[in-house]
């Protein structure tokens, strides 16, 4: 008989569902009047959980499953997943890093090009009418500013390089100094006092929540901009509002909130910030690949073969 | 006395017009009930023109002008100048190259990243209130796809910089194959078909009018993306507007129009595009630069230096 895996969320497309439907027993937990009562129905019998970054596997849900042996996340962060748990039950947990690093690190660049050159408020001017009442007024160039990047792991890196094309100078912050040619503060403050741009690449979980505080905003200062792909968490996310709204940072692009999808009132009604709905790896190309991957790790699972992505517990 | 200088446009900044007029007998265009009788007015003495790239220099008006020496517009571009005209009477002519390549670049970056991810739509998404009905449907990926650029100069050489640090292909068309590390291709119709995205960076005027017909377009193929920070007389617009409607082409990204600041009505009601009100050089960095340029150019010519960055016609 094929194991059977509970898909918790739809973000697998269908080809990769398909080639997880052939292999193994796929139940989804959306489609049922009572989900809570699917998953106590068939609790014997999973072995496997697909999830993504919304749904949170947490201590109940695995206590629940007694024949459960991988948790395969579409995604690269797994603070949403019990990792203690999962381990005192010597369940296995994989991730997908790596073929999301490009996409978000795109996201980074979208957001900062679309906050500094203002271009859903241009595209939103034009469509409106407004470019026959005169020009849209002047926006930021990255060239020659420095961008502090929170965070310089796989996604850091390559938004370094993305950055360095526009002509930026790069500085990071993060718990080492790594071996790039890239300027490291060890202190926050620091970074943020000297630079114009500052990008979170970082992970979120508690070792990062609240990271960038009202200090922090004050620091990067009336020019400065701020990027998050990372997590909503790493934000203290009133302490941003206050600072838009008073002037203390000069914009903002997000692609990531505290509570997602609900985005705070006070953001939604200003002009200088973009606010993108967790798109981060939101591509055909890489969602395709990461599916693959989620695929991939379970089949070679229960095959006794090594995981492709283990997240080490 | 100073010599005149007939200011046609608001696009220098306020500092370099302070720093103009503490040189020169600065008139200006704007303020005056009837501008062609202004005009007459002080055709005598007026000896320098500052324009841009939306007010046109004609031959009736250089004709008019006994003393006009010197023409500076705050653009690269000068098709909007009677070069003829201009020749014959021996007066020069300036321009602004250079210091606008890399804001031009960026904003065919902002172009082809919000297209491809469809960044403006998705801000629009989650601020109307669609994030809490499902997620927003998927972009594409920029890495490994192959970018076409039309016109490899200063700005299209800019352009292959950022596109490769998002890891994508660089071949390039225009007349002369030079010594770089791109494919070239002579053939306009064989790098449509070939690429996935084509850029314009060309220069405008008659060599290039209608340059990407239906047939470039077709050849561009229903997943190709199309960015122009050109000149809009190189796009056959309506062919354009077809192709969009029909699917022919997967997206475009404007920076610039057949007629500025009229966009076709059919174009504003598109989801796949992104129209931008012809922002390719504003930011206050490179406005400020290309201001002083301008102003550069004309004390120059004035105290009998050599020019700075003369067209030479």
């Amino acid at each position: 008989m094929k194991p059977t895996v509970l898909l918790t969320c739809r973000i697998i497309l269908e080809a990769e569902k398909k080639d997880l439907e052939e292999r193994f027993n796929v139940i989804t937990l959306w489609g049922h009047e009572d989900p809570e009562a699917f998953i106590q129905e068939h609790k014997e019998e999973i072995q496997a959980i697909v999830t993504d970054h919304i749904f949170p596997v947490r201590k109940e849900l695995i206590e629940n499953l007694p024949n459960l042996e991988i948790i395969a996340t579409d995604s690269v962060g797994f603070s949403h997943i019990d990792i203690e748990t999962a381990k005192e039950r010597e369940i296995k947990v994989t991730n997908t890093p790596d073929v999301l690093s490009e996409c978000t690190a795109d996201t980074a660049l979208c957001l900062m090009m679309a906050v500094m050159r203002r271009t859903c408020e241009a595209d939103l001017f034009l469509r409106v009418g407004k470019w026959f009442h005169g020009d849209m007024p002047l926006g930021r160039r990255p060239r020659g500013k420095l961008c502090g990047i929170v965070g310089l792991g796989r996604i850091g890196k390559e938004i370094a390089t993305r950055c360095e094309a526009f002509g930026m100078e790069i500085a990071y912050h993060g718990r080492t100094k790594q071996d790039v040619p890239y300027r490291y503060y060890p202190d926050l403050q620091r970074m943020a006092e000297d630079c114009d741009v500052m990008i979170l690449s970082c992970p979120g979980g508690p070792a990062t929540a609240n990271l960038v505080d009202s200090h922090i905003l004050e620091a990067l200062g009336q020019e400065g901009f701020l990027i998050n792909v990372s997590r909503g968490t790493v934000v203290d996310e009133p302490a941003l509002i206050a600072a838009l709204q008073g002037g203390v940072i000069a914009g903002a692009g997000l692609d990531v909130y505290l509570d997602e999808p609900n985005v705070p009132e006070e953001l939604i009604s200003m002009d200088n910030v973009v606010l993108l709905p967790h798109i981060g790896s939101a591509t055909v190309e890489t969602r395709t690949e990461m599916g693959q991957l989620v695929v991939d790790n379970i089949a070679a699972h229960f095959e006794g073969k090594p995981l492709l992505t283990e997240v080490k517990i």
